[in-house]
């Protein structure tokens, strides 16, 4: 059985872009696939952008109550947090000894970061051997990621053979899935959702705030008579991401047929996203007041992949020597 | 009371210049302080630029025999090896994302290694923060170093700052103790006595052995009668720093007289080594001989320091919210 392993950011909290675009594709993955799935949360990775810990906390606690939420079935897929197996950064170390200076130089994702943010720290530039760690230790064999991180896995394929080739038959060659990016999700201004462009819509926010977010989006000036292009409006393209192919065929007629205006619009998307998402919602609101359920359940994730890990770890210590 | 923390090098196996020129004094100074003195063999270090476990392990264990047969008391020093506390790693990939990537890159320790070694590895890279977490993880106070890794001290002192800075108080920030290179002790050839260079004295060999190293060293060419300058000569400069100052006297004096070969200067100094170090040596060999009771006292320092770094790391942790 081959064993699938996905990281989940943490340095925000979840909208429905990530939602829609990764949560969703990889739950329906996780529980579907006859495959064994290790899905862990990088909150180790998210203290390079975050130094609060209060936010670092709450972060983890929201990521993992949406996936949740979301139905991802804790007892088909090992679920837990990054930072519950340390083991990870004593291989990271080991790693490192066996990756050049140089190709770790090369990420284009720490020179993206380097010219983007403020906070440039050492870690950030030794993340994809972190990265390579937390694949490696669980032996993983298959890793969706998306193109953007296709370099780092090719690093941690590249460490593994080097480290298999001076010492020894020790790790298991991951390859990756690459993650179509179809599922390209907008914000309320119309560019990529994304919180650091401050357009998100948050679903798991009260009714009346949500509604608030969805009264935000941006659309055209036409008036409520003339005949609109759905394709050319935010509110018509989220629409169509959530709504059923029906309702999305009966919506695209009443814009080319004009008579709609914008706020009716947004009004049918803030019901569909109550309606689509209801259960979600419930469940998501029945987890926040009852967080030690969450904390028990990743904690039960962790003492699974910890044994996992440091058998992995045993193997790899004893090839070095300790 | 103090604690003072001194990390072992275990990337070569010990000379007569490492005894003199640092194990013997650090001995003294562990053994004769008030206060509690950690000694680690930097294992997990070695393995930057060790890449066969056989000798790693062989280097880690003959560098303990020799600390051992200089009368390291581990009863009162906590002794171990690096990799029994792996914890030091975890709280390296901490400490790296407080650390600025630009100030890391202008380690010199890291620039002179770049530039002779074949193997740059990323571990050379990040080794200063595996450092820090070394000194921090044990609430070091005092840190005896050579004023080559003074750079890397400082970096400690400026992690820990910032770390407190932006978590709350939470790491004792070390002081450097500035060891004074008087005891530069030279080779066979008349350089500084280094494994690189191939000019080392082994007090550990065989006598046979360890006479014909003795007689290698190198000499000017006067003849038996000729009065000689002992300070222009290796073996009275060896003899000096190894000899009673009664012995060094008299040799002296035969010196400028004229009248003493350089075979018979050579049998002096080779009787004097194994005068000298003969209590070192018996001990030495018997500690060969029963491996397991090195790794027993290992083992136990190990859990001795392994509690004290999780309580640490566990302030740590609880400072970046995991």
């Amino acid at each position: 059985m081959a064993k699938i392993l996905t990281g989940i950011q943490s340095t925000g909290t979840p909208h429905l872009g990530n939602m829609l675009g990764a949560i969703i594709p990889a739950i329906e993955m996780a529980n579907s696939s006859k495959e064994e799935s290790y899905l862990f949360i990088a909150n180790m990775h998210s203290l390079t952008q975050i130094k609060d810990h209060t936010v670092l906390k709450e972060n983890t606690f929201l990521t993992a109550a949406t996936w949740l939420a979301f139905g991802l079935d804790p007892k088909k897929s090992c679920f837990f947090r990054q930072s519950d197996v340390p083991e990870v950064a004593e291989l990271a170390w080991y790693l490192s000894c066996f990756f050049p200076y140089q190709r770790l130089k090369l990420a284009h994702s720490f020179k993206d970061k380097a010219d983007n943010l403020k906070d440039v720290n050492s870690g950030l530039f030794s993340y994809p051997m972190l990265m390579s760690a937390d694949i490696l230790i669980y032996d993983a064999n298959i890793v969706p990621v998306g193109k953007d991180q296709l370099q780092h896995l090719e690093m941690t394929r590249d460490v593994a053979a080097r480290f298999n080739n001076l010492m020894g038959d020790t790790f298991v060659i991951p390859d990756a899935k690459i993650q179509d990016d179809t599922n390209y999700i907008i914000g309320t201004d119309g560019e990529k959702m994304s919180k650091s462009k401050s357009n998100i819509i948050d679903i798991f926010l009260d009714d009346k705030k949500l509604r608030k977010q969805i009264m935000k989006i941006k659309t055209q000036s036409l008036s409520l008579e003339e005949p609109k292009n759905p394709d050319q409006c935010n509110v018509f393209k989220l629409f169509k991401v959530i709504a059923s192919a029906e309702d999305v065929k009966k919506l695209r007629s009443r814009y080319t047929n004009g008579g709609i205006g914008y706020g009716e619009a947004k009004e049918i998307l803030y019901n569909e996203i109550l309606n689509r998402f209801s259960t979600n919602r419930e469940s998501f609101f029945e987890l926040t007041n009852n967080r030690d359920k969450v904390e028990n359940l990743l904690l039960e994730g962790a003492e699974k992949a910890r044994k996992q890990a440091q058998n992995v770890l045993k193997r790899v210590r004893s090839r070095v020597g300790f």
